[in-house]
């Protein structure tokens, strides 16, 4: 293609409102522009590396035998009351009525509508195993979109679902997913994790891991080992447990301490100095409607899906004031472990202390010599914090390390929620009825782009990988006016489209300065460089991040940018 | 592919709600589903062909140069209202309000989005011409969805649109454009014609064109000469005169004529017999507000386009009966040219009558021997009638014909309409700022698949051009359970693929007679059938609608279907 006129439109300025790399970069080399918060037009430029990456998802999609399909973006209400979701879901769901008055929803997934599907046009065990997959435009009204594409009301997704008889069936077809997942975000040049992460509270059994993208923008927090490779998102992540039992040692009895206006762990962490290790935390929490108290040690947070986990409840959440209030006869910031009558669950580190301070529900005091066991009830002791830093590998021992990530992907093994919600059943081999098992997997192509140059980036712009790269090189001419300069450049490139390497052309009558940093910033693998030595048939070959330009012949270049690109091109084949 | 898992549920029973031929084979042959009125699933088997559609389209946009973009779904209601359609749309825009309750449209189209962003990032003339497309989901809310793709809720579109500073410069891109729908109707086997259509009756200056695919389901009339080619919808349509000039001899004077009961046309032709030719019917409208009359001859049907060019006016609808009894003075049934205060459009073919009936403005009464430029005045005389069955062609004198067609694509020429609304100006070459000059182009991408079935079926069921099969060639081992048979199919289905054949293999356990019948009702290009003679390697090879199956060795079969389908592959090239 020809610069000249390309609807590329680059920008000099950083614009101010965009606070990641990759949301200033997508600006600024072009790629996408917004129509409203969250949704973003994607230019030229923008176009082709998202068709790349979903050139990319569909070529492994296929190759693991997934069939592609293509779902309706409007769906009926009713579907969604027949899963329970519409009621549920809250002001994510763009809901519209149409000019019957019937009520739809813009789908922002699509497990209804292809669990009914399957429900109406599969009977037989004997058509399964089947996994059907789309790249579609979703539709999620964010409460606070940002970053561009990696959090947009409108964005374009890979999901696809799977349909299996037996779980044994769904775990072959997950790891088949889980590994062409792995091959999808190689190939993409991500740095990434597989991470376990939590099927929430009541799906017990299902396991799902999230692909998790490291960038510091992240909005999640990966968990992961060195040295074993365990990764997990922080929902999710264990860790070994830090202390060994108590000691069976004496201790003084519980000792009431007057602490006046000490409320906070922040003041009480100050006040005790080293002894501040020893500090237990309790937080008071309405699971299902009744109060629960929860102990960590006071550098601890607590994590509250563990807690759901423990408790059989996807309904929690911190007890108010008045809560506090009458639970423990005292204000909110003196709650303790002692003489509590409500469930009490203790972390597993605290129960290991042999003794510690803590809140004594009555204001201004609090207890010391605080002994687990004796002084309060360990008859739910469990992992109820968040792994943090300093913690060590609950499989290998090995210190765990944590980083930000954005979640580019996730695999879930559904089983049954929605085939029994709609009723998708199908006959065995026993000829008995069953419910179809399911998973669904996701792929969010274009927050993909974004996490791609989130990490692909140097201070002049976009460094694109060779697989998403919206052309392979870029051909500048330093003089268009040049008549010898402009036919090698126009030879070199006609030759490059006819060996099928994607080329640039640029032919803008530009000061050669405008034109090298439009090439840094918009960061295509190869430059070449056409200037004065273009009598001689030599030019300059300049991969994006190699510190110098090399001189060769026209020939020369063309050779090493088949070794590069040609490789790549026939891997997914 | 393998047939066994594919999700191709076909029917044997022709579904009962579905009108259109291309609607029954899409729903039989598994291709669609619906999900909602209007509203449909592409199984994968409709997938496959919606993406061979895609393909083609893009490859002939991006030939001319046009630039591939996505624009948003949900488009702001401000910038509707900035063009003035947000409130003339009507219900078929859906509507929706967001989180914070702000409006938005789903985009049944999308030229405010593309002059909006023209407008915001092209200042020059030198970025300029840039043509850019899309191949996106659309919304329309259509009052009568019908016809499965043909008239859909949902469906996929090309939208192009164009950008140039002079009349030439569109001319230009226009043309190139046109070019490029013909090569892409062509590729995908239709037989359609490209007819002169009208661009609405204040958009004088908008040459356009509709692509029609010939169909008897088609919900528009394509008149058509095979003599010199010339084609026209029959809004647009014009055909030479019939009659010369009236021949000055004398006449009978006015005479009153006593009808009771006789107030339609129909009623008068059977009275009058051969005479009938002379009847003149008058209809009054309402344009603008304010009566007219349009007189033609009895079996001829105004063209009401015409009228609303003629009025320079596109707001005209037919008077009501209070109207007519008070601009006529007599009831519906007896409106007449004679000493009507209104004015009066004459049509030519009724101005070139010596004498003639018509309605006396007065119950149960006609006139006779009614002589135009005596009786009524001609000075509004023109071409106001429909084409119709037996008219020759405006420009060459030979017969017309009429066909029923569907509506696949169109070329506008646009204008200034939405730069001057939305303010999209660019400095031209001598410095001044100007409008840009714009040119729509969309193409309906699901709906061209309903009109390619419409045309390629027979009644065993679909006849799949190349170009769109889902898959080239059917693999039929007749007997699964038979080794022979099994592996010489497996070996076929395996050369295939690696040859880039796609090969679609039946290994179901079903009778040869189920095969066979899906094989027809899917009707891929080329079936091959492996049975009894797979010892010997040979094998039946059949194109769709060759009468008689050919007994091929493997390696002959092969090579035939290279043939078949591999000048076909690489004429996109």
């Amino acid at each position: 293609m020809r610069q000249q006129n390309l609807l590329m439109p680059t920008l000099r300025e950083v614009p101010s409102d965009a606070e990641a790399v990759s949301h200033r970069l997508m600006l600024r080399a072009g790629l996408i522009r917004p129509l409203a918060t969250g949704v973003y037009t994607y230019l030229p430029l923008g176009r082709r590396a998202l068709r790349k990456a979903e050139a990319i998802v569909r070529e492994e999609m296929d190759r693991i035998g997934a069939q592609e399909v293509l779902l309706p973006a409007m769906q009926p209400a009713e579907l969604w009351r027949e899963s329970g979701r519409y009621d549920v879901y809250g002001p994510e769901l763009v809901r519209l009525r149409d000019r019957h008055d019937r009520e739809f929803a813009l789908g922002p997934t699509h497990e209804e509508v292809v669990t009914a599907l399957v429900r109406d046009e599969i009977s037989s065990y004997r058509k399964l195993p089947l996994t059907v997959y789309q790249i579609q435009t979703k539709f999620r009204d964010e409460r606070r979109p940002r970053y561009g594409l990696l959090r947009g009301r409108e964005f374009l997704m890979k999901d696809a679902y799977s349909f299996d008889t037996d779980w044994e069936g769904l775990d072959a077809t997950y790891r088949a997913m889980y590994e062409a997942y792995h091959r999808i975000f190689t190939r993409c040049g991500l740095n990434y994790r597989a991470v376990e992460a939590d099927a929430g509270a009541i799906g017990g059994e299902g396991e799902t891991h999230e692909f998790m993208a490291l960038a510091e923008i992240g909005e999640d927090t990966v968990v992961a080992c060195d040295g074993c490779g365990y990764a997990a998102n922080l929902e999710k992540a264990e860790a070994a447990a830090v202390q060994a039992a108590a000691v069976e040692e004496a201790a003084p009895p519980l000792e009431r301490w007057h602490t006046p206006d000490i409320r906070t762990i922040a003041q009480l962490t100050e006040l005790l100095g080293p002894e501040a290790s020893r500090l237990m935390k309790t937080l008071l929490y309405v699971a299902d409607g009744k109060p629960v108290a929860v102990v960590v040690r006071g550098a601890d947070e607590v994590n509250e899906l563990k807690v759901q986990r423990a408790l059989g409840t996807d309904r929690l959440e911190l007890a108010d004031a008045e809560t506090v209030q009458t639970v423990t006869g005292a204000p909110v910031g003196f709650a303790g472990p002692v003489g509590l009558n409500v469930p009490l669950l203790v972390d597993r580190e605290v129960a290991a202390l042999s003794e510690g301070i803590a809140g004594a529900n009555e204001r201004d005091y609090h207890y010391r010599h605080v002994r687990p066991g004796r002084d309060f009830s360990l008859a739910h002791t469990g992992d109820f914090r968040e792994v943090r830093l300093g913690d060590r590998c609950v499989r290998c021992g090995e210190p765990l390390t944590l980083h930000r990530g954005i979640e580019v992907g996730h695999v879930f093994k559904l089983g049954t929620k929605y085939s029994t919600a709609l009723g998708a059943r199908v006959t065995g081999v026993s000829g008995t009825e069953q419910d179809v098992i399911m998973g669904c997997y996701g792929i969010g192509v274009s927050r993909l782009l974004s996490a791609v140059l989130e990490q692909h980036h140097d201070e002049q712009g976009i460094v694109w990988p060779l697989s998403l790269a919206p052309f392979h090189a870029h051909i500048i001419p330093v003089a268009v006016a040049d008549d010898t300069q402009r036919k090698l450049a126009e030879e070199l490139y006609e030759r490059l489209q006819s060996l099928g390497v994607e080329a640039l052309l640029d032919d803008r009558e530009e000061r050669p300065g405008v034109k090298f940093k439009d090439a840094d910033l918009i960061g295509f693998p190869v430059r070449i460089v056409v200037g004065k030595k273009a009598g001689e048939r030599v030019v300059e070959y300049k991969e994006r991040q190699a510190p110098e330009a090399e001189q060769l012949t026209v020939e020369e270049a063309v050779r090493r940018l088949l070794e590069l690109v040609k490789p790549a091109a026939s891997e997914g084949a």
